[in-house]
């Protein structure tokens, strides 16, 4: 079985936040949205049914954990999660923050229009935020 | 504490499949999709934090269950898996089965387009299967 290794997608969209219990904390590079992507660090995964029961425990703890960190760091009016993968098959999972008025509301993000990249004291500055939250 | 009620817009949108453990099972009267919606059956949720430990470990193995039922009724080349609740507060889980080719494909089904309705023979038919699928 081969080892866990990134997407190249997902290594080329985001930023390193954390690495969790069982998910690899990412944070997606666009301006626009304050967007984690979760991914479990176990090789071969698509599914959420592909995971052991124990790790899908782990990983929705983890999707509320990201959820609560959003909400206390944004006061956003909505946390949005999605688990699609239709273009990046590696198991992924979505947690951001909405608001009225963003760029895609009340739509899903996904596919809505090209990521704004984050200036990098901006994203630094967020990252280090998630990285002291409780 | 108020109790557990439907949202009237998921009433009008869906048919019932199932009372399971947590959640009521309800299929999107959609025809071109084989959509499944999961409502946990708590008053006044929201967020997936909002959930209890043990009910958000509870629903994540009900959501793999969905999953693993579509996939094995429909054969789809992916699940989708998404809780947004940007026009419906009511916590609620889409799982739903995505192949391309798909109207949507391969961005997401959520504020795509209009629904088109199931012929009444139809829907019944699949959820017949929903309700005999182990």
């Amino acid at each position: 079985m081969s080892a866990f290794a990134l997407h190249p997608r997902l290594e080329a969209d985001t930023a390193f936040v954390a690495d969790w219990t069982l998910s690899r904390v990412l944070l997606m590079n666009d301006a626009r949205y304050r967007w984690l992507i979760l991914v479990p660090c176990r090789a071969g995964l698509v599914e959420l049914y592909d995971l052991s029961a124990d790790d899908r425990a782990e990983l929705v703890e983890e999707i509320a954990r990201a959820g609560r960190m959003l909400k206390a760091l944004t006061g956003a009016a909505k946390i949005n999660t999605g688990a699609l993968g239709n273009m990046v098959p590696q198991l992924h999972v979505h947690v951001l923050a909405r608001n009225p008025g963003d760029p895609a509301w009340p739509g899903p993000v996904w596919g809505h229009s090209p990521a704004e990249p984050y200036r990098d004291t901006d994203r630094d500055a967020f990252i280090t935020q998630l990285v002291n939250a409780r």
